[in-house]
């Protein structure tokens, strides 16, 4: 069972312009083989179908709680998305026979951006095909679930710091510095579990490719603050879920500090509220008609 | 940001047979193009792209925390899968050359259940084909998108229909019966907020299919609970996220009783713990080495 | 610009017993590669995209008006699935918690049959993958298009040939025996069409495989009616349209008779009308109130 | 049973410049998840697997008629690519080894416009996505099923809003115009057939978006010869099928004038023939050749 | 560049019976995200996309080498399903209107071994999915591509004991028993390849999952000829290409006896040549006319 | 069973620029549906799964000995695409938070390039859509395998010639010289093969399209030193294999000389040594250290 927060789990800044190329990068974080969604659905199908999970908790709880996680990271790349497209304005009037949208046609790579989604997040690549089910592996063999995952963290790994040298937009870079961080811990925490269960010290190898994220500006400040040496228990803080997986996050990070399994989510930072968009009817082409309406109910539903 | 909670929405039971063709009917409403992951991205990326979350906040919340609702349904389809497919035991010793799963060539429709998967959930249809985000349907205009999931809660509603009447399996229908109160909650909620912002009465329309819930057994005993008329904020209890629901989520069911808006989950049910099959990998063919070592973690961790 | 019959291209025979593993093969002529969606669509695009109509009108004409018969053989696939699938009775009563359709998991080898169509033709093949637009070739260069359409009629006819094999059943096989001689015909168009621009005799490589028609006793009698030596002109007898292929279709067919164009479609058999199953909720689960609805309507829309 | 008229269903104008941007997004509308392909499938596979005709006639008969008038759409999508792709010229000779179509890598975003189609229509998406069975949606259930339709029409008019806003191409826009009053006719159509079966005033949803018709320039010639109050009989005026789609049909258009079925259909409009484009093979490399044969059949079979 | 001798890796036996559901597990191993299909595109594409060559030889060497015999070993799993699928008679003659194959409805899970192929292999998997290019994964950074290849040889490895369960066919347990060995081989030279760059002893982890070959029967026989300790040189004997994987390939195995690369391919096994069945026109239906004409050319080639 | 040489079948020249949309439209000669990958895998799958390899040993030869060569053509695609990838650069240094690759986003049309693969051949077309098992034909009826190739053949030299136009790249064009000869060779053989069964004189419809490959400058050079006559053994020198495909390949050449079958393959040229990009981690982002071991590993490998 989930719950859900109004809130990232950072703040995100709103870019000035608008950047669609930088969007369609993005979008290989979400939709592709090793994007979020990804992240997201191999984790959990594997904390579905968890077979001994008393026997096997701190692997059970790693797994869940991990899975969790993903959950705001997709949102995450999705507000990422949002800020690289926000701002794109109509030019005209279609009412007068105007092509408002004509720019679109040379700056967006996806034209689903304007045609089927309101200049947002997609499910899918920065190719514009869709994300699958067959991206995700759960043979159900725990040793090779846990190969898979660290496999799985270090090829989005890799995608994250190519789609990074693409764009400097700053909500792209902004979620990539947090997201080396996060995913370095869940490389590492994946690692830590394959040696517990074989003896293989996995996370020497980290990191892949070898630049340090402490190397990349944005990510530099989340090390300083340690971010990179967290597991946040995703679960109310009166719950006593996931503990166990402090069993295998714990002892020293290389770049010193300790592992530490945190209770409750970080304190998060705010949605961004952009304005819709008349002419392209995100939320509607007379929009004062339906605002009227929501505030009626919004007053009501305070009052 | 999300958080998770170990248990599933309702307590399941643990069928005594295993039944993979009725979890290869179930497997429809996990991948099919109107299962439960379908709802759940749906509303997802709705929410992700909503614009003028502040204006038309109300509407906002609703499909947000439907969203949310939803990662729980997606959790109980794959309980209810596990549970159809527990019990497929070896016949026989592999390392004596037997082909000790020879049965499942005959009893899985879906053989991907053995060779890729741990006779669990799949990211997949009843025809075994992979979920996709092709199904995901966000126009960011509010009356198209809120038409959408009217007509989409519906689509899940007969699929859902159709499943029951394939199989009296009673992990599935535990779930169905469940599942058609909170269906019918999110249809009525669609169809308020439509009627909301265009006056027209949609709810009028339901049921569709012409059978009422109250007419399925299993479905009786949660209306005579009164689920059917209850939203849930899946929320922490100290937040006050996502309340402006209220204002769409109100007044009368045509049942009887009031529409009411209930601060923080269900009470919710136990997670059930399934032995791993050795001889299958789940989770190794030698598992009293892996036991062994995730009790040492086990221990260490709670101490 | 098309308009509709409401007629078949023949009279099917209604089967005494449903039969769904022959309605899955039967799809494989629907939505499989070589299926009638393919040939249709093929010809459809070539006719849209035809270059230079005026100075190739034969061809043009050609290809546009097989194209049109073609929508005739969707229809006549789906008219033979739904056919084979006819009769499949509920057992017992859902709203006692009987899964009533619970030998449909057996007896249907595509799951959709039930769940998501209402024991029809889908617009998918043999193993319920969609059809999909890939399966049209159209490179505009005229040799190549007729080659490849000439290849694209034996490669389906070969399909039909192994259907006709797997089943005996008279829908499938009344449909069969139309389309053994139809598709000859126009295998053989497309060769005389590439005969009269290249000099190669392709009807010599005719039949492939090397079984004659008049061999099967569902065609012969086509056969004997001359249904293999005539191109029907599918337009309003009014019209002109299309003339110019016969052009390319005359001269004499090796089994004896001329080849000849005929205007206008031929006279058509009745169209089945199926019971619905209420249970199923085809239409509805209670359908005396649709029908007394509708009954109002027909008798207005009559008077 | 189909019959086919060499005309569209309106005049296209011929674009004086190339516009393969415009013919890009134009293809979302022949193989988009709402493209004309998917409205056209949709209702011919509700048509085929219809059950109880005789007592639902009105319904079938509306159905089964707007899904001819399809055909026509998609051959109408289909010119206006065409009109789009026209005139893309080779710069140089490829036998001195020039790059003669070099250019098109930089105005095309489909590849495949020049490499697998002759500079036309091709069964896919805007992203070169090819159109899938997987769109095609019939449950069986008549309420679900118009609601599906209704949701469809919807979409789709959405989506050519935006593609309206892409580009003022004469050819996408001579077609954007009429569709505009057809799809509005259809999603009419669809509202009183589940208002007549559920008493759910669906038309006062309309327009979706919020833009009405009247307001675009390209649209508002077609309002004023009424084309959005008429359906017709897409059947030969000879053919009584399909009347009694008139007890749906019926009563008053909210912006005036009473809404009619007509019989037979529009007067239609002219075929336009584009020249082919020799080294690019369409539809030959020396087609001097190829039309000196094809004038010798031309004559004998005018003579 | 590649050569081809007519041979297969090792000799396979010719079962008495057809087993078409064994054929239908042993496709996953052929066109399976797991599959020999796979692991032949990805070392493939990594040996074509290799950079630094001269500098990093002995790697280009090892993954270059591995993809030349993964092409016998798709060959191998092909020649398997053969074996598995041989002797499915026709029963009945298609001429008098028998069905000569309704038995296949029932004893074929995938109808397109019938319909679309001759009772042989396909490029798809066990569910008939075809293979797709996404299962291809280069990074191009030699860690993590690896990584991946080390992972895919345990994932294989699984799958491949998964479907040995499920089948004791003679012609799959040869081929298994066989490619045990082998993968072995691959995933041990990709662990080498990865401690020589990282440090981190990745064969420790081996066997994945926990159950030695030597375990099992069929690949005991292998095992005890040291088919596990050698690396063939898939290349022409006077060739010296490839040598350099020596530097990886070497030391000691953990089970005794030292790792050593054999020069040229093994001595191989004869190619089976089964019967064609005529009345599933393979080659042909009346073969006779068929075998006369291939005697002549035969024997003017000879001659 | 097969060999490898490291060598391409021609030598290639290293083009001075990058240009990734020439790689972009040479990618659909990789994994398209014409592209070497669908010959390859057509004829590979053939080859596999001949019944009566003995009585028709002609046509295996020759369908197993193109298939070999195939291999080569992927291989060179492949080459080609790295070639035309070659020498995009980074700008700036990511550790300072330069946006290194930002101008990648402008210049490749297929992002995958550089996220998911190295600057270099992808198993895609050039649409970027991943080659499919779907493309392979194997009905097991000789003729109609036959006459599939010929299609085949004659489409894939349709595309080239369009990818030829499209760019002047002298990787590309080097390619395309060389396979216009023997994709001419292979078209020539299938229609031989034909003609000997039925008597059908394919071979006269050639070229098609009808430009001779002698106009194109870039394959005129391979004309005159015969490369349009020759079909090679792909095969050690040593073996018999496959010589009975000289009962169907012989004669004359309609451009005069000798239809002949070479023993062995050709020379063959060198592959290109690319440098790696460090900052795009290919094969490392410090590539010094992985230099250095793999330089010990290659001293000791030769020593």
């Amino acid at each position: 069972m989930f719950l859900r927060i109004d809130k990232l789990q950072i703040d995100m800044p709103v870019p000035k312009n608008p950047d669609p190329k930088a969007a369609a990068a993005v979008q290989e974080l979400m939709g592709g083989r090793f994007g979020e969604m990804s992240t997201l659905m191999n984790y959990m199908f594997q904390s579905y179908n968890f077979r001994n999970k008393e026997k096997l908790r701190p692997y059970y709880a790693l797994i869940s709680n991990i899975a969790t996680e993903e959950l705001g990271h997709v949102e995450l790349i999705a507000a990422a998305v949002n800020g690289c497209m926000y701002g794109q304005e109509p030019q005209g009037d279609m009412t007068k026979g105007d092509a408002s949208f004509a720019h679109v046609l040379n700056t967006f790579p996806n034209l689903h951006s304007h045609i089927a989604f309101p200049h947002g997040a997609m499910p899918s690549n920065s190719m514009g095909q869709p994300w699958t089910g067959d991206y995700v592996f759960n043979s159900g063999n725990l040793v090779l679930d846990l190969l898979h995952n660290f496999f799985l963290e270090n090829g989005a790994r890799t995608h994250k710091l190519r789609v990074y040298q693409m764009t400097d937009n700053p909500a792209a870079r902004q979620m990539l510095g947090y997201l080396f961080t996060r995913g370095g811990v869940h490389a590492r925490a994946y690692a830590l579990a394959l040696e517990k269960l074989t003896g293989v010290q996995m996370a020497k190898m980290l990191p892949i490719p070898a630049v340090d994220d402490i190397e990349l500006p944005e990510s530099r400040k989340y090390m300083e603050e340690g971010w990179h040496r967290r597991l946040y228990r995703f679960t109310p803080k009166d719950s006593k879920d996931y503990m166990e997986m402090a069993g295998i996050w714990n002892g020293q990070h290389p770049d010193g500090g300790d592992l530490e399994v945190v209770d409750g989510p970080p304190q998060g930072g705010d949605m961004n509220d952009y304005e819709g968009i008349s002419e392209a009817f995100t939320p509607e082409y007379k929009p004062e008609e339906i605002f009227e309406m929501a505030t009626k109910l919004y007053e009501k539903a305070k009052g």
